[in-house]
């Protein structure tokens, strides 16, 4: 398998340990500064530099462009045009709607793992950065099963855990958990440093205010692109932490304990709930399906099962030899969501086998 | 030297360990629970066990009154009515005004390390746990100089770095550094669980949520005390933080790139100055003044030292043999500091000497 990357920084260069050491594929880089590639190839990110955009993607089986969100619809359409008919073309962009409305592809997914870590660039680079971490993918209904199920393996063997998921919730969600963060870590940090006299010594922080405002101030090339390109949302997530804003202040100068408490508590329950649904248990069950070999099936099943929060673990399409029919295998994991995902199956008209491991 | 610590949980704990190991202190420890008692005991925080606060008080050359800031008047009044003459009676509070405001005795001084830990408890007592943490106390100008000086010598030896400021300062300070970034946390938790439709799962959250919001729901007994003690303050904090927040929705909504790049730059630069803030550098310079022996000489300079953000490294009083005057010698951390603690020595009117090493 060959695989191209364009862009090789923190993700971008992982993605090519991955790929390398994981998926066994030969990667080929490309990306706008010399010396970043230079690295990655001594770092052994990827097998070989390409001098183009063309050249990276020519003979790919997956693409990867790693790039500023406000760079990805170009760079996107570039490889695509470049980009073979057996080629799937996907992205590690922090927010989707954009981009998947720019691009008219079936051999497109959108994608965005979250991963990540505090010190960007190749030379941080890590074969494990996405070990366990959720990988969202934004199929729609015209993108092609078989580029898709290729793609889905290839994050699964990288060690992430893929699940899909519409482009405009997947951004209205990322405005909450990621976005929102961003903004408030900044806010806090400039008011920290202003809210001080002139002739008075800045406060000491200890380790809350560290980890809390770990995000603020993030790379501002970046971060700009994706305040822009998830703006719509992020305000309306800034409005909504306003008004919950407004209710505290009342609490506090009406001295209502009662109030407090409870918001306390229940900000604790909401944490544990969200710091668990990112986790994964149980044993894994094995489903086989017979579906018609169409498009937009596997896309369909995907987003079927993401939006009932049911994680795909792994998957495998397998035509039927006349090329009109097929089985499509799913692993899911934890006992409850195989129950749901069988259910779910059954509801959009297939016939769902669980296989007894 | 004998200590009293009334309260051994996490902090009272600590404070317990370091006094036996590193001030060879002998610690009697008192508070509410039996059990908790009994932990402290076999782990070595106290050497013994009082049966009521009048009993652990009685010969303590000091006193750590550890508990949550709406018990702390009633019980540092009850430490201070049953200790003697030449006690010192602090705590180690989030909060100042209200209990500083509460109590009028020379003996008194308010205290508040700046250290914790996820986990509350005495069993996470850890004799390092103030290891380089900021200690600020606050002393009015009637606290007395010479137990001032022996509770501030006793927190350097715990390996904490006090420093003095006055109670409203601290608390507005706490607000803007503390106690806002739990309001966030729990705002962003409660909005990124609840802004999720019927049918939908939870957002699956990275590590930068996870940093963001680890304070979030943090124990309720403790924080609606916290929340309620400091009210004013914080609520002052979250009016100026929801003036911050409409100011980046309407960049996000006229996509104003140049003043979310400006924003999020200056966020960065912030940070590192906050951080930057609480570090300490460059060598320890002795200085030594001659002061007149009077109440509120040793309150009024580290004031004064604490207002300009210069941190005693640590301090020793000595008296001449008519007690009618003496020295004082402090040591200050950064050669910047001890230029700035000289000027605003004389500036007090006090001759100050610089003691080469």
């Amino acid at each position: 398998m060959r695989i191209a990357v364009l862009g090789v920084g923190l993700i971008g260069g992982s993605i090519g340990l991955a790929a390398r050491e994981r998926a066994r594929a030969e990667v080929v880089g490309w990306g706008p500064r010399r010396k970043t590639l230079e690295t990655a190839l001594a770092l052994g990110a990827v097998d070989r530099v390409a001098p183009n955009v063309e050249d990276a993607v020519a003979d790919a089986d997956a693409v990867f462009a790693c790039a500023p969100v406000e760079l990805l619809p170009e760079l996107v359409a570039q490889a695509l045009a470049a980009a073979g008919p057996d080629t799937v073309v996907t992205d590690a962009g922090s927010t989707k709607r954009n981009l998947v409305d720019a691009i008219d592809d079936e051999r497109f997914v959108g994608g965005h793992p979250i991963a990540g870590a505090e010190t960007a660039g190749v030379e941080n680079a890590r074969v494990d950065l996405f070990d366990g971490a959720a990988w969202y993918l934004t199929p729609r209904a015209d993108t092609s099963g078989i580029l898709f199920e290729r793609l889905h393996r290839l994050l699964v063997a990288f060690g992430a855990r893929p699940s899909a998921i519409d482009a405009q919730t997947h951004d209205r969600m990322l405005a909450a958990v990621s976005h929102l963060p961003h903004v408030l870590a900044n806010v806090l940090v400039t008011q920290a440093a202003s809210d001080v006299a002139d002739d008075e010594p800045l406060p000491r922080t200890g380790p809350s205010f560290r980890d809390v405002t770990r995000v603020a101030g993030a790379n501002s090339e970046v971060w700009t692109g994706i305040y822009l390109s998830n703006r719509d949302a992020i305000a309306y997530e800034v409005d909504a932490v306003i008004e919950r804003l407004a209710a505290v202040a009342d609490w506090l100068r009406s001295a209502d304990a009662e109030a407090l408490r409870t918001w306390n508590d229940s900000a604790r329950e909401d944490r544990r709930r969200l710091l668990e649904a990112g986790l994964q248990g149980g044993s894994v069950t094995e489903m086989r399906l017979s579906v018609p070999n169409r498009p937009g099936i596997v896309a369909q099943v995907a987003l079927a099962l993401g939006k009932a929060g049911v994680n795909i673990a792994d998957m495998a399409l397998s035509p039927a030899p006349d090329m009109r029919s097929g089985s499509m295998t799913l692993w899911i994991a934890g006992d409850d969501d195989a129950e749901r995902a069988k259910q779910l199956i059954v509801e959009l008209g297939f016939p769902a086998a669980v296989v007894e491991a």
